[in-house]
């Protein structure tokens, strides 16, 4: 087998869900492809492996140091949907139903894989919670039990902020499901029916 | 969205069965590589596109003029196997069983798609063959529509090169399948081909 094409197959192997069939697939594809969209392709990821970065404010993926939708004032300043990750303010942003602005904690509390609250952008939630503005801060997070768990940790946190309303979305979202895979109706109902946390 | 992610999602939704969500996990995977590892891959991917060759004797994937496989004097030079693509010369490698040279034809004849017997390898096979050495050429082509018109192609190219038998793979119920779900083609030649059982 050639070496050149061993090589590749083990590196795209490399990536989630894609076995080795699959790889050699993909590599045959790829021969099949012109030169320049090949280099076109690797030099996207490239670009974007090294040159994304965290939104300084929200922590969602951005070209600049403060992204589209923090910079953007037709957003509604005073309401922050805190979700886990990058993805889910894709799913959100599709419905397009909402209009304020998110922040991504990057993950969730999980003692089992060693995630506590100081590895999640929670201090950078607070700080803007604390410079004013907001009035509501939505909770989106996954109802799994390390969801739940920090669903509590940062109603802890928040409740010093008097005058901050803090909602969770409507449990419109099934037990289990991950919201990077819900579709937009649903995820759109369970905006809507946010309800304060007693 | 950034842009840079959404290039890097858009360049990988271009690859076969990878849809927009399955693109958007992979570039979240690749976030979470080390910048080298991402690095490494794309460099494999240009490398392997770029630079791997088709083998001057057999079109076999080949990192040089002419493949491993071509080059190996521990390899039977009299018998030939003709397949389709590189992936059919990979699966019968992994048997372990083969010990004979290859030959890749590089597709199926197949006038519906515009694949006429000069777009693939056959000349030249025919010259290796005219070259003298070869005793057997197997014909272990699939057993489509567009298949059985390329081994009926061939048997007729080959007829003129007396002395060099050719065989094709035999045809039968693979290990592993339900007699019931074969299709009746299979089940004929299987019937047809039976053998005493010693």
């Amino acid at each position: 087998m050639s070496r050149l094409l061993q090589d590749a197959v083990s590196e795209l192997s490399k990536l989630p869900g894609i076995g080795h069939r699959t790889a050699l697939r993909l590599a045959m594809h790829l021969l099949r492809m012109p030169p320049e969209s090949v280099a076109d392709m690797t030099r996207s990821i490239d670009r974007f492996r090294n040159e994304v970065k965290y939104c300084a404010c929200c922590n969602n993926l951005s070209d600049d140091t403060i992204c589209p939708i923090c910079s953007d004032d037709e957003r509604d300043r005073t309401t922050i949907c805190v979700v886990e990750q990058v993805a889910d303010v894709l799913s959100i942003e599709n419905t397009r139903q909402y209009k304020g602005l998110y922040h991504v904690l990057g993950g969730v509390i999980s003692p089992m894989q060693g995630i506590s609250p100081s590895d999640l952008k929670i201090d950078l939630l607070c700080q803007r919670i604390a410079a004013g503005d907001v009035r509501e801060v939505i909770i989106a997070i996954s109802t799994s039990v390390e969801g739940e768990t920090t669903l509590f940790y940062l109603m802890n946190r928040l409740r010093e902020y008097s005058g901050v309303k803090v909602t969770s979305i409507a449990r419109g979202i099934g037990f289990g499901d991950e919201l990077e895979y819900v579709d937009e109706l649903t995820i759109t109902h369970a905006l809507r029916n946010r309800r304060e946390i007693e």
